[in-house]
């Protein structure tokens, strides 16, 4: 692992502030991909039938619940496409789960047993854990029938270098950072998502496939709109507790989220430079910060903002805690997260603010 | 998982009783079992080339440093082989490494940085995590060049049926065991060794090899000695524990260790009469229970008596104190243990016992 580079984790476990609890976000904005993921499996099966072994892989997994949910949908549509198609006997499905080594993977490998019992009893399905960065080599030469990846590929594989000095009480690509900001974050995008499709192409079979969703924005120029306010809001939470003296200033200059939400015309352009892939479809779709907040109440009322603010924030919390801890220390992470729930229940009371998603169906060359 | 199924595992994470910190002793055993591994890696290639990707699996892995240290070796002795023969380019690996769903997996991908640091830079070697039990399937049809497995395959998938009104004060087939617990335990045997190998049967690509080194029995005729006696000896400790009602009798009762040490007429056996692979090799070897005690101490003075009972008490817990704890209770398996490194010390004073290992090496038909 290079000097620079930052190892992502969720919220390991199973308790409340777990990613594991608190990935009902992620699964709308997976469910909202389905009909792309479903097209391109059945083109995918009209175009180059089945092998006898389905080799596939969910690239950024983490250590939720999710990961299997996608996994079964694709072993049951993978199946119900060869039924259809009189293929004969289903192919057999050889899965990675894949994350960075301090992915809490002992968790994942629990929910397997229920997995497996779920399957069709005739389903012969072989699941690993595969720890190592997309952002680089991660399978043997022409092996991957089918690659998937949600809500991973807008985490860079380190901080842009020379974001220190620049971006002060910014935490990300903020509207008010300046235009070197922008170019760093934009170039360490560049290098990143050229090597994760130039790897997936060394191990990719010719005509693969690989449908990838992730957190984009929605327009061209960076400072022309607030597209991740969350963010935004998160370094005015930081800002407040250094005025109470709770935090260093110095920590906060020194902070930035090894995050980059790309625009589709970036994406669009990485594609087409890097030269391995088909660019099939390039689709996008919203979802609501909140959207997650219905289906958490068993009552039919709607919450109050403070609630749904709560709930926003553990929902951010789940993946971003991780890495504020090893930068600020744990003791603050509970009055953080409690002081930002409240902005975001004000915030939330104004506007209806939405993560703008891109989905990716490509197609290996 | 079958209602009787166990889920056997090694003390987890990096302490002081982890298997990880108390795995020295198989470590001996598996430097005796080299020569095995390294002729019969020598004759696969001879005799079949190499395929461009490599694909092996350490069955029962565990989660210490032992199953890199045994990966890192068959690695560098392929391409050595590689490079005698003029090969060209050494073989991309594929790795698994397998063990029961417990298995605590995180601690082993700790490991995993470190390993592929030490790796000859232009290697190609990608390792997963595979949880499940090789009682079964874990693999693709036809899709394994070599299996390897240490100390793990005298652990049978449960404990036999109908042992508990029999076997009493014995936790394991000893000696005063009635013949009816010797008949359980070696049907129990012969279920899951033959199951074992049609499941690699069918996973191995023709001309594929597994080297396989276990805990034996010296004697044909369980009964007619003692070869187990570390088992009789924490037995002993049990019994001492319910005189003075530390420990419930029907506990003890009740308790059997899943552990089937068998002789090499039996291995022969069940390996013929299964039918998937030849037996090429079947060689044994013995490792003193504190084979590991010399190698801990830093100056030249052999431990005493009692020192070395501790560490053999240790080394034992590290693999044994899983399952007694769900049987018996955490709260009492320090005493357990401290009592047993007593029992072990006096022992070790009188006998220089020693653990019979075997070592096969199997190609499939």
């Amino acid at each position: 692992m290079a000097v620079n580079e930052v190892n992502v984790h969720m919220n390991a476990g199973n308790g409340d502030t777990s990613y594991s609890n608190n990935s009902a976000h992620q699964k709308i904005g997976i469910l909202k991909s389905w009909d792309v993921l479903d097209e391109t499996l059945k083109d995918m099966f009209t175009a180059n039938g089945f092998p006898k072994c389905f080799k596939m892989a969910d690239l950024g997994c983490s250590s939720g619940p999710n990961s299997f949910f996608v996994i079964s949908h694709i072993i049951n549509k993978v199946q119900e496409l060869s039924e259809e198609n009189n293929f004969g006997q289903s192919p057999e499905f050889e899965v990675f789960l894949n994350d960075l080594p301090r992915n809490d993977f002992n968790n994942l490998f629990k929910m397997l047993p229920t997995f497996y019992h779920k399957l069709n009893p005739t389903t012969q399905c072989f699941v690993s854990g595969l720890p190592g960065s997309f952002y680089g080599r991660l399978f043997p030469s022409k092996s991957l029938d089918f690659v998937y990846s949600s809500f991973s590929l807008q985490w860079l594989s380190q901080v842009p270098e020379g974001l220190e000095s620049n971006n002060r009480k910014n935490i990300h690509m903020a509207m008010a950072s300046p235009p070197e900001v922008f170019e760093a974050y934009l170039r360490q995008y560049q290098r990143n998502f050229s090597i994760f499709l130039s790897s997936r192409g060394e191990e990719m079979v010719p005509g693969g496939r690989m449908v990838l969703t992730f957190v984009g924005r929605s327009v061209a120029d960076p400072s022309s709109k607030d597209d991740s306010a969350h963010f935004t809001l998160l370094a005015d939470t930081l800002v407040d507790m250094i005025n109470e003296g709770l935090i260093k200033e110095a920590d906060l200059h020194s902070f930035n989220m090894p995050i980059y939400t790309a625009s589709k015309q970036e994406v669009e352009a990485a594609i087409l430079s890097e030269g391995s892939f088909t660019l099939d479809k390039l689709e996008d779709f919203l979802v609501p910060w909140d959207a997650h907040v219905e289906h958490s109440d068993s009552n039919n009322h709607r919450p109050d903002k403070y609630r749904r603010g709560e709930l926003v924030s553990t929902f951010i919390r789940a993946y971003t805690e991780p890495i504020l801890a090893t930068h600020f220390g744990t003791s603050v992470m509970d009055d953080l997260y409690e002081r930002y729930a409240k902005k975001l229940a004000d915030y939330l009371s104004m506007e209806t603010p939405t993560y703008f998603i891109l989905v990716v169906s490509l197609s290996k060359k």
